[in-house]
């Protein structure tokens, strides 16, 4: 695709998936790091360099057989990397992002001098004096961070009270240390942002990260969490990756507060193990989009967007097991589930190693979420990540059931109860055409967005509530006439069903709210196969009960019946 | 995942693509071929043999360095294999399989014997006299065949008339011949089986190969045949692999006659040109499968389906230009366009050499397509193949409109307008639940399975058309009322809005197919982003038309207007 070569400092998992994105593109690469390492075993030319990212020899000596200089790690021998540059040397993403990134501190007083929300942060001396005055400034709990060399958790220290001041300093000795406020976080959450070489940016969706030790566990795509939340951190993200310069990939940490607020937390300037997921449930991997933006080559619209409206995704690290080999088993598990790819690099097993990572997709988080509770051997097929879930965030809902007033709820209840039994995921909200038409426009025109599949709306007399509300979405709207005290609901039946052209509600029978959930099951089982197979077993039990019915009546006869 | 080496003969496209597979699960390969050839260039073990697939030498090495010896062409020496496999080798598939499948006319009469339905085929001597007996007894055209080392086209020679026949033995002269009976087919055909060590067999979808000069030039998955076809090719490559004996993937041509008869081509023992589509359109690609098959690694349940039920792929091949390099003129375009992903081999260019090539995906055939024509930069946006399309095959209708009589056709077709104008896929036809009850249940039940994701149903006066065939399937069902010559058509809108608990009928305005017609729209947009877009198109386009009549009643007042 381009005769230019990208040379690569490091050459770890993440090098290894970025050479495999490369090699379909015909894009040579050279490698800095040790023999044999996993990125170097998929890739037989012999000019790589034996050496280490920190060394200014092996930097300069891959420097000169590459058109491209880039880092699958941002702790490298900087310095080098600015001298190259000053030379004319093409470095991606640039010498001082990396630079800046690599001392957590300056990264940190980049964000809060470029408005990026972040938790505030303080230069602090390796000295109980200075780390109790943090503490009467920042209150309790507060972190202790390296301001370099720290990554998975490492180099982190949580100093809940005074007490531990001194088990921190402990810890951290000898390392350059800052403070930081404390971020009362629900959720953790992460954007992997594409920064083209004139300075675009493009988000992949938010995900949600689950560390485990401190180090990555599980990522669920897209995250499950509102998507305002969503939304706001994609922005929030796209935001400070353009402070930057240079192109490639951003892995870009933040913390969700419990009123629904964005913290950034920190940033890496490569691929990352959050946007694994990308490589089987993204039109285009993180990888390939990292090559792509550094050479300049093209990136499509729509390339970080998940590979269909209904793709969910979690990827599962794999880690190495205390036995030898032991985290294979996980691993074997998973060839053995639907939708699960497994994503070994070549390494030595060793205890909480990364060794790989699984990446599941389904057509929906609760089907993702069972396959994963199989892959890592629960028993109960039922996963324990959903009932975890914390209070105020929830599955997305295909299927809105809307009503002019509580008083249609006994009717519409029955097709709650429908939904429920077929297992979709769906809201209940009262919503009046007439009483409260400005709720009925946002929530009409948020639905689709929202990722909603089918609108049930149940209305009474006048009925306007399911016509008004297709008039503002494109969403199939499924209407309810519902029986009032007089006209038998022949009223709201007519005034529901005879829409103008242009504008269609599916209208089923008078308060046959039943009817309505079957008929979004049907919508929702024409395109996803789980609700079709339960479709097809309910039609299956309704046949059967009618024939045992007729069964019984054949055998006691009709009048003893 | 496994410390088995496989040891692969041929270090081409397929080996490499094997190699990538094979990477991902941690499973070492090694490699007989020529130095740095394209599966090499991806794996830097030293201990590749060079050397080529037809020494003895060179495969004993290879096979002394592996647990399981595979291929990636079957134009190898398979004496040696056959000799390393009585020694106790473990090669896959067997060299048995191998040796059979060379030799194109001892496969033919495998085929025959084991009645898979195929062309009739003879050996024949080179001499004008054998080929004249066969003319008179296949009639013209017929096929002339090298036995052995043919492939893409090379080997191969069509004999119109007696008067070809010198020209024939000009260019196959020297070689085994064997005469097959020409088979008018309309379209070629192709399916991927995998054969598991315990001998259980499992195809990927039927797919469509378009040639040009002899050479794989397109794969449409699936094939744009009706299902029923795709099915008969399926079991008939199934039933064809079954007769093998190891493990491993197999691509099976086949014809497709005009009145949808399926031959039998010919079948290649590894992974196939026209399965590269499953790399990017299947939960498994045809190479991860091929490694798991002959490792007896898990498959698990639907590996080889489309990755959702909405999929559609098609696959180019990229082969060199005639100006070297300028076939990366259409991978720079497939960069540019969502949904394409570029394969590239690592090959030199050279004139019609097999370079890469690029996958397609989208959730309809037609949008595929349009990338396609894009991606071949054809000016005109629209794609020359749909329009090239054999009669009597057709894209798969997304939506059926179905009405008990041709009486209700101008109230229907006025709906089928509506579909046509959003670019949906649709089929009419006349189903009448009295007169033709029969053909109703046989359209009900099937529609699903064709790929029908909604059926509107248009009746009139008792109506039941449209609650019967709800009955009778889990698709959404839209009923349009039709007005008859009495009662208004309140009679219609009653019989099929007024259903019963349990089968849902989504009941559209007296007369209204227009609102039908829209509704299955919004339903296919709830999930194929392309309508969705054109919906909120068309809800524009419908506000400012009124927005216009306001103005002008506004400007030239309500008398004048």
């Amino acid at each position: 695709m381009d005769n230019r070569t990208v040379g690569i400092l490091g050459g770890g998992q993440l090098g290894r998936m970025m050479v495999e994105a490369a090699h379909r593109l015909n894009v040579k690469t050279v490698i800095l790091d040790g023999p044999n390492s996993p990125a170097k075993q998929i890739n037989s030319l012999d000019e790589h360099v034996d050496g280490s990212f920190s060394e200014a020899e092996s930097i300069k000596k891959l420097s000169s057989k590459s058109d491209v200089v880039t880092i699958e790690i941002e702790h490298v021998n900087v310095g080098v990397l600015e001298e190259l540059e000053k030379a004319g040397a093409n470095i991606q993403p640039s010498a001082s992002t990396i630079k800046l990134i690599q001392d957590k501190y300056i990264q940190k007083k980049h964000f809060i001098s470029h408005n990026v929300a972040t938790a505030d942060a303080k230069d602090v001396e390796s000295t109980p004096e200075a780390l109790k005055a943090i503490g009467s400034e920042f209150g309790y709990p507060y972190m202790l961070k390296s301001r370099t060399n720290a990554y998975d958790g490492r180099g982190n220290f949580v100093v809940k009270s005074e007490d531990s001041i001194d088990e921190a300093l402990k810890v951290l000795h000898s390392r350059p240390l800052y403070a930081e406020k404390w971020a009362p976080f629900v959720k953790e959450l992460a954007v992997m942002v594409v920064r083209t070489l004139d300075g675009q940016v493009f988000s992949y969706p938010t995900v949600e990260t689950i560390h485990k030790e401190n180090i990555c566990h599980l990522v669920f795509a897209p995250a499950r969490v509102p998507d305002s939340v969503q939304l706001k951190a994609q922005l929030l993200a796209e935001r400070a990756v353009k402070t930057f310069s240079g192109a490639g990939i951003f892995g870009v940490e933040m913390f969700m507060l419990s009123d629904g607020e964005i913290l950034l937390n920190e940033i890496a300037p490569r691929p990352h193990n959050s946007g694994h997921y990308t490589q089987d449930a993204c039109v285009t991997s993180q990888f390939e989009a990292h090559i792509r933006a550094i050479l300049g080559l093209p990136l499509p619209k729509g390339f970080s967007k998940l590979s269909t409206p209904t793709t969910n995704a979690i990827m599962l690290n794999i880690l190495g097991g205390e036995e030898p080999n032991s985290e294979l088993e996980a691993c074997q598990r998973a060839l053995e589930t639907p939708g699960a790819n497994v994503h070994l690099y070549g390494k030595g097993t060793r205890p909480k190693r990364k060794m790989g990572h699984v990446n599941i997709v389904a057509p929906s988080m609760q089907e993702a979420e069972r396959k994963l509770a199989i892959i890592m051997g629960e028993k109960n097929e039922e996963s324990t990540q959903s009932k975890k879930e914390i209070p105020g965030t929830s599955q997305k809902p295909l299927v809105g059931i809307i009503m002019g007033s509580d008083s249609d709820l006994p009717v519409m209840s029955v097709g709650a109860k429908i939904l429920e039994k077929f297992g979709i995921p769906f809201e209940v909200k009262i919503v009046s055409a007439h009483r409260t038409p400005h709720r009925m426009t946002k929530y009409a025109t948020e639905a689709a967005s929202r990722g909603i599949k089918a609108i049930i709306a149940g209305a009474g007399g006048a009925a306007h509530l399911p016509g008004m509300v297709a008039a503002m979405t494109t969403l199939p709207v499924i209407g309810v006439p519902v029986k009032g005290s007089s006209l038998d609901g022949v009223d709201s039946l007519h005034s529901i069903v005879q829409m103008p052209r242009g504008i269609p509600v599916a209208t089923v029978a008078i308060n046959n709210s039943t009817n309505a959930a079957l008929l979004a099951v049907r919508i929702l089982g024409a395109f996803l196969p789980e609700y079709h197979t339960k479709l097809e077993e309910y039609h299956q039990n309704m046949e059967e009960e009618v024939l045992k019915k007729t069964d019984k009546l054949e055998t006691v006869g009709y009048a003893a019946y």
